[in-house]
């Protein structure tokens, strides 16, 4: 299976401008920032959507949101929003689950 | 404490149209949709936004996105969004957590 883009940025074979990573996630600068702020947190699994979640990744999940959280704080956000699209159809464009966390200002 | 409108829908004070629900969770209908399907996922527990979230709403939060997704298989959605707006310069309009879930068509 070819890899996608995250998997290989997670693997360092494409380079991203990290805001902060652990164990399980890796955030990253978005390339097309759609907001003042704009990162996406991506989990080292290999997870292709939220529709791809099974019960055994509850803790995934839950860490992912503690994750965000945190990446907010350090941030210094005052407000943000957290996105996942889920599907060609929602909006997703790289096959590998990713969480935008949108921050300050909004670019039109 | 005032109760906030969801801890009201929750304890069935205030009608709302419920998708779904469990032991932790309610889906209800938006009341003003900005697309063909919008419903709200809040969690039973008052938790006043994500930046509230502490390590040991690990599960909850896990539980969460697992309950969202099973939302949209009840709605046979094909693709879709989960949006949380955290803290009122984020979008949030009600201090109690909770994520919007977006499918089908988008209104403007």
């Amino acid at each position: 299976m070819e890899k996608d883009v995250f998997c290989s940025i997670i693997a360092g074979d494409i380079p991203s401008t990290r805001l902060q990573e652990d164990n399980s996630f890796v955030a990253i600068k978005d390339i097309h920032p759609k907001a003042q702020h704009h990162y996406l947190i991506i989990p080292k699994k290999h997870i292709e959507s939220i529709d791809d979640v099974e019960n055994s990744d509850r803790d995934l999940m839950g860490d992912m949101v503690l994750f965000a959280q945190q990446c907010a704080k350090t941030l210094n956000l005052e407000g943000y929003k957290l996105l996942v699209n889920v599907g060609e159809k929602g909006g997703q464009e790289v096959p590998h689950i990713h969480l935008h966390l949108l921050g300050g200002e909004f670019y039109r």
